[in-house]
């Protein structure tokens, strides 16, 4: 590959291959079905590669995201969030569905099936419910579902959806497991009771997914496992040599005895959970710490000889799906050519 | 306005031009030359106002900041960050000096210093040394800023820079000011024991501002005072009616009796200091806070009723540095043509 100036974000092909495989080998295994949210990477030429893989379609989590991968060509995607639409939206999502895409969006309340009904009638748009498991964001409680499926007229419901969010926890992740399982069952129970069969029941995340109950669900949506990040390493779901999304930097400074990175919180964003042990690690450095985090500077504490004045180090960021969103372009370990981070930035 | 879809990022003009004038009104009541930082905002249009309101020139913080501003017509740009130069980074240096803009970067160390000796001989790139003011990010020691000098060779360098950082603790704000003084003063002394004279002293930050020494500095650097944000709101260094960039983001649900917006960490960024009280703010509900953010989540507590589902609200990010450069343009209240922020992701 060549070489551009730091920071920018390096990703190994031959770990995205490894963690694709892998994941779609084990949900085929289990008999769910693999729609990977793309969030995670924005980025058709890694899209490409989990489709190839066998996933059944995309998840994404905006409009812009469905239509900027429609564009390149994937033909069946799931707006997993409870979307309130506008006619400007619902005008959006009718044209894609109108152009041959199989869509499906999330819907948590009454009101937003009653809008959605009003809104996309005959379109083809197809709704999911979203319940809560345990994260308590967004979803309505489970028992609720068959309600909100009977306020959406005569759109087609297909099922139901969680995210099991409170699986980012060291202790929490197996338990996160069983709360997706037992929310998306009583979902299931309640579209059942409104007259709906053959349902698709949907569930993932990366620090849940071994856990992930195939007796429940009939779909997983994982996102980070592609990548996988410092905090899948954190948390125990991913190892240190499964990580294929890493920053480049410079080490441009030893002020104070430690080390000064060219990459901040604008390549790999500020998120830092409450287990984290910093805001990112360095993939050859286990023991290095990013103690503080800057827009242009990360701060490492290191035991040892620092690396020189000028050499590179691999940054792990905490959350690959921000680090990514914040890049132009992605630059894979097998080519010359960067790819682009198709979706970067749409957010509405 | 036009009225696009959530989430976006809106600028209230009439704010903007306040903040603009009244730092430029103290810096020069105080006799201090202004030369914002303009990673805060990115945009051209903010910075012609700047620039209009008697500002010297930009601050920035990288060689692509510097492309971007000088495209735009900026002839005077200081890279505050101490470069680690190769021979492409010199390069462009080079190619900007050479295009007539007045252009100065940071340097931290003797290494340094030595390489742009080596590199940019001859290229009418000039030097800024950058001290350690209490912040412990990079920055040398105040007494070796003539060390740095000399090793310098022939390149012109112009003084002594700090960024007072520790500024952002609630209680620490005028003592930042104090120490900012106290290492740009001794930074001075070690240049002119090593034969400098008619220094360049610079420093400043949003928060440390209003305590700043005139009698030490000559030039400051703010960046944030332009838009604000929920951090400056929280340290008390600006008023709520002073925040003139808000993320409008939509209520899509009002899951578990809390307001779910669409504005998530990849609109507002994730930054949350020690002393935040959550994920940002919301602009016209001073008592509501985020306590969950996901990228497209924000998750509110908010006493008494909750606003309507698909109403919209403005929040006010914590850090506005980070929220405008996750953005492609932003939206001003007096005019129908969004702003591009022309330096998004010019981070190398």
């Amino acid at each position: 590959m060549t070489d551009p100036a730091t920071p920018y974000l390096r990703v190994d092909v031959g770990r995205l291959r490894d963690n694709i495989a892998r994941t779609a080998a084990a949900a085929a295994a289990a008999g769910v079905a693999l729609r990977p949210h793309a969030k995670t990477h924005k980025s058709a030429d890694v899209a490409r590669l989990q489709l190839e893989a066998g996933a059944v379609g995309l998840t994404v989590a905006t409009v812009g995201e469905a239509e900027a991968f429609a564009e390149q060509g994937c033909t069946d995607l799931f707006v997993a969030y409870p979307l309130w639409l506008t006619d400007a939206l619902a005008d959006r999502l009718a044209a894609l569905a109108g152009s041959g895409v199989r869509l499906a969006i999330g819907v948590d309340s009454l009101a937003g099936a009653e809008k959605a009904a009003a809104l996309l009638a005959g379109s083809g748009v197809e709704l999911v419910v979203e319940v809560d498991s345990g994260h308590h964001r967004s979803g309505i409680a489970p028992g609720l579902a068959g309600d909100v499926a009977l306020a959406a007229g005569d759109l087609t419901v297909l099922g139901v959806f969680t995210f099991p969010g409170h699986s980012y926890s060291p202790d929490g992740r197996a338990a996160a497991a069983r709360d997706e399982a037992v929310a998306l069952a009583a979902g299931r129970a309640s579209l059942g009771a409104a007259g709906l069969t053959d349902l698709v029941v949907s569930g993932g995340s990366t620090p849940s997914l071994e856990h992930a109950d195939a007796s429940v669900l009939t779909e997983l949506r994982p996102g980070v496992y592609v990548f996988n990040d410092a905090q899948q390493w954190e948390l125990g779901s991913a190892a240190p040599d499964q990580v294929a999304l890493t920053a480049v930097a410079t080490v441009v400074s030893h002020a104070g005895g430690r080390l000064v990175l060219d990459a901040g919180s604008k390549v790999l964003g500020a998120d830092r959970a409450s287990y984290a042990t910093g805001f990112g690690r360095l993939l050859d450095h286990p023991d290095a710490r990013i103690v503080q985090l800057s827009e242009h500077h990360a701060v490492v504490e290191l035991p040892g000889t620092l690396p020189a004045l000028g050499s590179r180090v691999l940054v792990v960021p905490n959350h690959c799906c921000t680090a990514a969103n914040l890049a132009d372009e992605l630059w894979p370990t097998d080519g010359d050519a960067p790819w682009p981070v198709t979706a970067r930035g749409r957010n509405t």
